[in-house]
């Protein structure tokens, strides 16, 4: 049997449960953004590690060194943002090919530099060694949080309205245009760019962890139609979601009709926005985003809602029934 | 300018000072075995990350795949035992070429379970990947230890003495093996065995970490001629170290008699020993050896001593001078 007939989450299901008896505390691994590592009876510390490989999931030619080094420490960010948790350092390890320039590695530090200053974020450790052929980058980012406020993905209720913090579907976009080798105009180049760099929602985070009637919440990194089956299933609940509701910016509606892009397919599927997907109280939703939008300036969008049932995704247009969608992405099928 | 030309030490220099002022309490990054981290006012925790590459660190043919799963977790835990520290919990993020059998994985994991399960430390997140090729091992250990408790790289004294906790040369020694493609006999095989399977020196670790008078402490990675001039730059100190003490295996011994090796270059300079390296108040060492003798089955080796000078390891041989060796090993060199 080959790893591509189980898939990544099958081959994490064989061994996941094997450690749960050396499991301390309420500590909690595998399973959400971040693990849970109780280190006082009041906080936690919330751990986030991300694999980046060249050609899986960057091309060295189509990014710049400082965005790669930037984005590497922004993927794991978003999921420190998403346990409404403080970053408090990180660690980088680095393979790289013998004949790297010094001058790209200078532009990577610089990127992966700017976002740790901006965050108060040092690196105090990792690893480096030579690769025999591609960059390959792992980050872990440790975060801080009190444990009256942690927000995980079992924590949806029956009733809560779906939210996410921002639009959808502009870094699959630049994805897209990236893979397809397209000519790059004004406005593709800016959906590129915002693939490339990813803004974490970590003092939106903050902000939403902080209220009792939010409840699940993660970072968008697959696509909503992957991520929020998730939630789903770690609280047992069901959703309905009208991809109507998907927020998609103007910029990707003009650039889709252009291509003949799908932008359902983009809003609901395309990864990477790194935006927050949460359910919360519907009733608080509007004096909330109204604190969200002053504080931020920019508006919280509900999607849906979540219901007793099986962790599905009912999909919806315009409060009409629309079948069946892909189910996201998994690196090895 | 490529990274060859200033190597792996060259890159991390130039840029780990950026991130001090970032650092908080009285944390330190990059430059010893771990990052320390001040999680109270008594405790620190403390973190060890290494990056292992097929055909960089690994033969996939040469070790078992339980074997290579013990030994990802067992280098890490050798830093935490570096520090004093007891191992928490574990990371594992693996980049896996797309073919790779599922038997091979499981396997993997049983060898990395063994050791978890043997330090009560379980692995609570990480990442998995598909990779292009070759397979590719990020793990990180979290640990904990009393500040009152900790040793740095920087603690050591003018007259303390210079002690490793076991044979070295031993696991130098398989590796050079499997490297000539050596016909392995029941000698070889028992060298083989142990670069493949070092024994982190957790309670060792733990034991010596509780002497005030035991002052800097580091694992033994690279071999000590390379392993001991961190020591040395970091405490801003001089070593005579004699040769003829360096504590070598009769297994070592009789191998290389066979195979016409120097056990002087592979006691040395031989790498992944995993042992202690220690420095200590002199007129301590006779109890603390009893001590040691008695509970691990072991004796402590001393192999010379600290003294006022440039950061230089000074060789000698029963007692005379030998000039220089090698200054060990650079990835990127």
């Amino acid at each position: 049997m080959d790893l591509k007939d189980i898939g990544e989450f099958g081959f994490i299901e064989r061994f996941a449960h094997q450690f749960d008896h050396l499991i301390k505390n309420d500590d909690s691994g595998i399973g959400d953004d971040c693990a849970v590592l109780s280190v006082s009876d009041t906080t936690n510390h919330v751990v986030s590690t991300d694999l980046l490989l060249e050609d899986v999931h960057f091309l060295k030619d189509r990014i710049s060194p400082e965005e790669l080094g930037y984005k590497s420490l922004a993927v794991n960010l978003s999921d420190i943002a998403a346990m409404g948790a403080k970053p408090l350092y990180s660690f980088l390890s680095l393979g790289i090919p013998k004949n790297t320039k010094v001058d790209f590695l200078d532009d990577f530090m610089k990127g992966y530099y700017r976002l740790s200053e901006k965050y108060n974020t040092p690196l105090m450790g990792g690893d480096t060694t030579k690769s025999p052929d591609k960059l390959l980058i792992n980050v872990v980012v440790v975060g801080v949080v009190e444990k009256s406020k942690m927000h995980l993905r079992s924590m949806a209720q029956t009733g809560d309205i779906v939210c996410v913090t921002g639009f959808l579907g502009d870094s699959g976009g630049g994805l897209k245009a990236i893979l397809k080798q397209m000519d790059v105009d004004t406005d593709i180049q800016e959906l590129i760019d915002r693939h490339h760099n990813p803004k974490p929602q970590i003092n939106e985070g903050l902000f939403l962890g902080k209220e009792k009637y939010v409840h699940a919440m993660m970072d968008i990194s697959d696509g909503i139609s992957s991520d929020l089956r998730h939630i789903l299933k770690a609280s047992g609940k069901s959703a309905k979601i009208d991809v109507e509701k998907i927020p998609v910016s103007t910029l990707l509606r003009k650039v889709a009709k252009n291509h003949n892009w799908d932008i359902t397919e983009l809003g609901s599927s395309g990864g990477e926005d790194y935006e927050l997907l949460f359910t919360m109280e519907k009733e608080k939703f509007a004096s909330l985003n109204q604190a969200f939008l002053t504080k931020f300036g920019k508006a919280i969008h509900t999607i849906g809602e979540i219901e007793e049932g099986k962790p599905e995704i009912i999909w919806q247009k315009n409060g009409k029934p629309l079948g069946n969608r892909k189910s996201g992405f998994d690196h090895f099928k």
